[in-house]
């Protein structure tokens, strides 16, 4: 089959097509046709040399998640059957036009869904949903702030956030493209311009009230402000570091007002804990994409011989959503 | 009845002696006859001014704990009676001669323990407890940090670490002082003296693992390397800063090791919630007082006329394990 890997780290010019034999599925395991592949932020981390896979896991073939079909089923599988439409994280090596999964970590892709857009789902939605309700607590009538609100998460956030009766503020830099987000379901907007002060727009959009929590993917110098924002006993759920690495902590405004700060990835995740995120989200949320409660929310699609070009769309950061390689 | 208050923020003899009305107790209130008052680093904080008091708490009377003996019950008490031996948390208001408290936030004495020891016991216990167990998680097999052992906190903390079937590192400054604390179940001790790796130690002293949390007491700039003693998930529980507020974080450390950073106070939670953790104590906990599992570390006690003597004791840090205020 072919694939798209890094033989050194670089540009995006560093993906590279070559071939390498097909899987073969062990018990329990599944090997799925790919038929798109969402396109992350951390497909380019890696591409850079600044995300290594996890033990395990293939280590020169970028991709976290994709759709297709299931073209074959190891012993003992009883969940999914050859021909089911299919959907999934993995720990990498989704740049490819086969990957090899356990049944019980795929999800069905939703009833009239095309592959492209199934394969916007998985990294966004379970990502968010987990930060949001599994590790972030957050219930309804709450507030959430979600830092970069125009990213696949963000827009995956801002919507499971409605779904679950709780309200959001969306930030971004650019003031056009956040305000698209409120088609989404985003409550209120706050324009990052390093300037306005994100705790006075959450208060004014919340009654006076800090937020209940904070999904962030932004971490950098403006943490501190976001930390700010949260109400007494707030969690910030740290998921990426856009806006860099080094920040500064005021420990007594975290401990005059009992905050927490966690950081999770979906990718270390082990498999059982990655099964068990993935039959919560379907049980709570999967059968909302069937009523159109929650949608992927899709910037464009890139042909999968052009792996190199979807780097580069990631890379300028204008686009709204998700990011989709695909084979059709 | 007699009470030390605080006219004006600032020294130890900011603290006058003056004169209250006795508290009535309303429904399940009692009035407790204060024969012994913990002395907190939190009553210096308040003194200089630097820490007010939670609403619907005295304003300008410190203590948060005390051991007493109930002298009066308000109307539908039916867990104490006049004359019970009783310990426990409040807001403020236990540098009196007596206390009112809700009966339910109350814990018994345990038997055979006198007064002193007894108001020695809760703000060390109940927030160590409340941080390692409820906050930090940890399990048995596990193994914690203590970040300034020989305090209050600290030496309760190890004690409670041992009891709970896990191992602890305690840190501080004085080799000496720190070393005392072995006898009360700290496995290994680290002297902080900012050129040793914390987590050096703790791999060393956790066969090559970090730990499972940090209860930390300092905060500051050796928070960082604290953070890399840690284990990958692991969660370091914020409960004062005698090392300063201000801090450097490095997200990409926290953010590849998703761990959590977590501030807790015991002064800040409302009734229902004290008298939760209280109860949850009581059950799990305080049998080991009487049976030589638990005790109390008292460095000395102090008439409850010295107040200031008092305060100057614990601004000079010299001590080890709790101060008392005795009426005795």
């Amino acid at each position: 089959m072919q694939v798209w890997h890094i033989p050194e780290p670089g540009g995006a010019d560093a993906l590279t097509l070559t071939e390498r034999p097909d899987p073969v599925p062990g018990p329990g395991q599944l090997v799925v046709r790919v038929r798109a592949a969402g396109v992350n932020r951390a497909d380019v981390l890696q591409r850079l040399g600044h995300y290594p896979a996890p033990p395990g896991v293939v280590a020169d073939v970028p991709g976290l998640e994709y759709a297709g079909e299931v073209e074959a089923v190891g012993e003992g599988c009883v969940q999914r059957r050859v021909g089911d439409r299919v959907m999934g994280l993995v720990g990498g090596g989704a740049y490819a036009e086969r990957v090899l999964v356990h049944e019980r970590e795929t999800l069905p892709v939703p009833a009239g869904m095309d592959d492209d857009r199934a394969a916007a789902i998985p990294e966004a939605f379970l990502t968010a949903w987990r930060a949001i309700a599994l590790e972030g607590g957050l219930r309804p009538g709450g507030f959430c702030v979600v830092r970069a609100a125009t990213s696949g998460i963000g827009t995956a956030a801002v919507q499971l956030v409605r779904a679950m009766g709780a309200r959001s503020l969306g930030t971004g830099r650019d003031a056009a493209r956040l305000d698209a987000v409120r088609a989404h379901g985003m409550d209120a907007a706050f324009v990052d311009d390093g300037e306005a002060s994100l705790a006075d727009a959450v208060h004014g959009a919340n009654g006076g009230e800090g937020a209940d929590m904070i999904l962030d993917l932004v971490g950098g110098d403006g943490l501190p402000a976001a930390l700010t924002a949260l109400r007494a006993e707030g969690t910030l759920v740290l998921v990426g570091m856009m806006g860099g690495r080094r920040t500064e902590l005021n420990l007594g405004a975290v401990l005059m007002r009992r905050l927490t700060l966690r950081a999770m990835t979906m990718r270390s995740l082990p498999l059982e804990r990655r099964i068990q995120v993935v039959r919560a989200f379907e049980a709570e949320m999967l059968p909302l994409f069937a009523h159109g409660g929650l949608a992927p929310v899709l910037d464009r699609t890139v042909a999968f011989a052009q792996a190199p070009e979807a780097h580069r769309i990631m890379e300028s950061g204008q686009h709204l959503g998700k990011l989709v390689l695909t084979h059709g």
